[in-house]
């Protein structure tokens, strides 16, 4: 066995080496890119063709980085870590993927695709999925979001010295986090999705998320205004929670009315695919009008979305030629029951296939810029090192505690372990925390290494915890 | 009947006027727009969650546009026009809108949109398509080609004086252009898809792109270096070809062996997109390399893709399900045949779609922002509307007569026809002309009303045309 991973491991690590002879390879090319770049097609295309190439080449690696699947990691951990070798190359002279870093474009097309992944998430969850799973999920929420935040931000001193009290305040911040999709993705290849621990963790992490939403929005406003009374403390959890609860109810009822309206309009899939990116794309614009990150926004605005809504629009083609083929052929009996089935099914997920289809393209560049902003360097600094380390620490145990608040007749240590992986969410905290000048490059790489390592840590723990419920 | 068209028509106009009231309502929040912006997640965010709005409105109301072909014209139509609505709103003090005009970001969108389009048609074709239409496509293209060119270059003093040669040249080559996409859906419309007339229009217009783009190669050259010596022109002329033959060998060699050796590295659905994308981007970035535009290239590019090369990767869902429902139930006979008809055809349709999914969103961008260019000021201009008019006719002429060049057992006058829209390329030659300077905004607003004519002259005279041919 330790052998069959170590020769896996080789490959994985013969195909960074592929990618970066790749990047090699390509790199001559960047030389040229401006002088290419002066024949595109609109005024300020200058280097548009550039970034295709770049777009394609983040695209490429981020798959072949999905081989640490194979030693039992999610892909998006290789994700990371390809953008970490990508923005680490310009130690060994090459520069071509420098300017990645700091591209306006780039950036765009990260933030919109980590839009469309809570978008994605928002969709294939439900208001009433949310509610089913009910008090656990939410205590659990609740607890795994106090005991790391008062533990990182009490404990900062100790954990991270000489930072100021709003860089503790976003540390804690930041490892409030449970990422919905890491853990959902591990109880899925572990064929554990439907476990009455599953559903609370997802419940939990999907609860945490807007719980440690509203909190980073009120760090924000204590970093942005230096301090923030009762009065407008209220005000911001208030306009969260109205924006939340509004947008929800609102939302709610306006969707399937929107949609109907449009299919009347036209019934094609392209005015069924317009009418869904409408609602994540304004959900996310709405949040920021009211102090939230768009990607609180598209969560709630995929949570409002269901499938049922779209059934007045022209089916997949797959479906029309099913529904032809049996009418044809008088289908019927258990044949009949089957291809029915297969028809409401894969014709109420063609909406969630047209958004993981933008994800796709859009979500790898997301997760490989994140890993191109960790800085080498700063990791071969003790410190930051042993900040991390002790981070880390108490970023595991108290997630696990907060597992306990799952109450009887489920395994809490299961629940408390699935919170542990801070994924997307805790990486966008500490983005921010970075851009807003709080976080300096060695507490955002220490962040980086923490929610990199629960990542890394969760599924083999997981794995390990569902197995000795079955034993 | 006419009664029927106005109701249809003032349903049209009631919808554009939804849209503007649409607009009316956003434009408040536009003022808030920067306030919101500064919650944003990366450090150049400052505007990401209002692009996030203008794309939402861009798509619904391109969709909303569509309700053009509810008057038998194609729905790119509805999103130019949309466009020109957005771009004239300023005239009535709605400044929400303006800035998308010179936004980065929204161009870069709309440049990938446009690449994702001839992508899209590249991959829809094929080189062994391209081969068989043969002769009589490459004729007609070819006098296609010459013909317009020709009669708008030496024509240009008598059509719109006073421009200089080089203007003329321009004119001449938008002008050359033949719409693949428009001419492909009107043929699918009206059901003749399969006619040797509708297979010899494709593939004259597919030949007259690539003939076009690089006459556009060497304007352009002229254009930027004031004048072409014949080693230049051989040069270029080498580049493009030595790049279009070499990419469809070398690419077409490598494709498969490329998709095959990323199936081993992962058999997902995610992996057979990045493979996808990869080929239309390169050779996008390689054609503008060579000096090519970069839509030539993401054709070239989807040419060579065949979906044979992805047998190796995962079926979609629904293949997989549909799979198991026939070993399960045992089915066999008629019914077996055309269940595994359906899992063929359908899973190899799966990257056309997931390529389509991609154009659904950034497409109509592309279109929409083309729109918006069209300075309405300009139109009020007399001369303008007279220069579009005699350009206009000069259009339809050398394209029906290029029709004739199709030779026996054809219907010269549908192939003619069929050759008149200019569609999406003659707008990115337009835009090219506008961007270098060479077209000043009253030519550039003559020129889109003579594409926009074009195309909206088409459907109906090819309807009759073909209703013709069956009396």
């Amino acid at each position: 066995m330790y052998w069959v991973n170590l020769f896996r491991q080789r490959k994985v690590l013969n195909l960074f080496l592929y990618g970066i002879a790749f990047a090699l390879i390509f790199s001559p090319a960047g030389l040229f890119a401006n002088e290419a770049a002066t024949d595109g097609a609109t005024h300020s295309a200058a280097s548009f063709p550039l970034i295709f190439l770049w777009i394609a080449i983040i695209l490429m690696l981020a798959k072949v980085s999905a081989l640490i699947e194979r030693v039992g990691q999610p892909a998006v951990l290789g994700e990371l870590l390809i953008g970490v070798v990508l923005g680490s190359l310009y130690l060994f002279g090459i520069t071509f993927f420098e300017d990645i870093k700091t591209n306006e474009i780039i950036h765009f097309l990260a933030e919109l695709g980590v839009v469309i992944l809570l978008f994605q998430i928002g969709i294939e969850s439900s208001v009433k999925t949310m509610v089913k799973v009910g008090v656990p999920s939410f205590l659990v929420a609740c607890v795994g979001v106090i005991l790391p935040f008062a533990a990182v931000y009490l404990g900062g001193p100790w954990l991270a010295p000489g930072l100021s009290s709003v860089a503790y305040m976003f540390l804690g911040a930041t490892m409030t986090a449970t990422s919905v999709g890491i853990t959902a993705r591990v109880l899925q290849d572990l064929g554990k999705a439907h476990t009455a621990e599953a559903r609370t963790i997802v419940g939990a992490a999907v609860i945490d998320d807007v719980l440690g939403l509203i909190i980073l929005a009120v760090v924000s406003a204590i970093v942005i205004q230096g301090s923030i009374d009762a009065a407008t403390l209220t005000i911001i959890i208030l306009k969260a929670v109205a924006f939340l609860g509004g947008g929800i109810i609102i939302g709610g009822w306006l969707a399937p009315r929107f949609s109907k309206f449009f299919s009347k309009v036209h019934t094609g899939v392209g005015m069924k695919f317009a009418v869904v990116i409408f609602f994540g794309l304004v959900f996310a614009y709405l949040a920021a009008l009211v102090g939230l990150a768009p990607i609180v926004g598209a969560f709630a605005g995929g949570l409002i979305l269901t499938p049922i809504y779209f059934d007045e629009f022209t089916d997949p083609g797959f479906v029309t030629d099913l529904k032809t083929a049996m009418k044809e052929e008088h289908v019927n009996g258990a044949l009949s029951e089957k291809l029915d089935n297969i028809i409401h099914t894969h014709s109420h997920r063609h909406i969630e296939e047209f958004v993981q289809h933008l994800g796709h393209f859009l979500v790898p560049i997301f997760f490989v810029l994140t890993g191109m902003q960790v800085k080498v360097s700063a990791l071969m600094d003790g410190k930051v090192v042993m900040m991390a380390v002790l981070i880390l620490i108490v970023a595991i145990i108290t997630k696990v505690l907060a597992g306990w608040a799952a109450g009887k007749g489920m395994n809490k240590l299961a629940v408390g372990v699935g919170m542990i992986p801070r994924g997307e969410v805790g990486l966008i905290f500490a983005n921010m925390g970075k851009s807003m000048g709080v976080m300096d490059d060695g507490v955002f790489s220490a962040m980086v290494i923490v929610i990199m390592a629960t990542t890394l840590i969760t599924p083999p723990m997981l794995a390990a915890v569902f197995r000795r419920i079955q034993a």
